[in-house]
């Protein structure tokens, strides 16, 4: 039947990076450099912590994301995107493009 | 804080296709041209087709899919990708780009 299947690199790219929130994530770290973890939860409203925390371990475990000390006492994180990672901005452009042109932004409160 | 929310164009698109399953119909449709939906049950094994019919739906109220009649008796639909639907290429050729560089394919069976 020629079907591409689940091992394809798309599919493979995916487990990655398909799950609900992930893609958001990549964006806010490839916009802003850095974020703690406080500052993309805010960012994502609506994102519980619980799910928030295992986005980005997941992301963590696959190399996209690198958790970072900052200041040891008290001791604060910071997440970065790995060069991995960064490789994902002509995915996050793709859908920048498409969203642009092809859906529409809310109306602009008065 | 500069966020970009969840009304920038990438959290728009992902809220067109940024569910499970979505992107490999697309990819599907882009590979093949047209296909009915039992192709597509077989090609994404583990759907169910609840949610192969659910996704087919999104798709096409989102305007991304059209349904196609391709025989009337018995009656006979097919899927294809309408010119909006088209242009996620660039989006499926990022993933496809990133999944083959990032991921690893699993070892062929003996």
């Amino acid at each position: 039947m020629n079907a591409l299947g689940l091992n394809c690199p798309i599919a493979r790219a995916l487990g990655v990076i398909g799950e609900r929130w992930t893609p958001l994530i990549v964006r806010d770290l490839l916009n802003r450099g850095s974020a703690r973890f406080r500052w993309l939860q805010q960012s994502l409203e609506g994102i519980s912590p619980n799910t928030l925390s295992a986005r980005l371990k997941q992301l963590e475990d696959a190399g996209v994301v690198e958790k970072r000390m900052y200041q040891s006492n008290p001791p604060r994180a910071e997440y970065v995107l790995t060069d991995r990672g960064k490789e994902l901005g002509d995915l996050i452009y793709a859908l920048a493009k498409w969203g642009m042109v092809h859906t529409k932004a809310p109306p602009k409160p008065k």
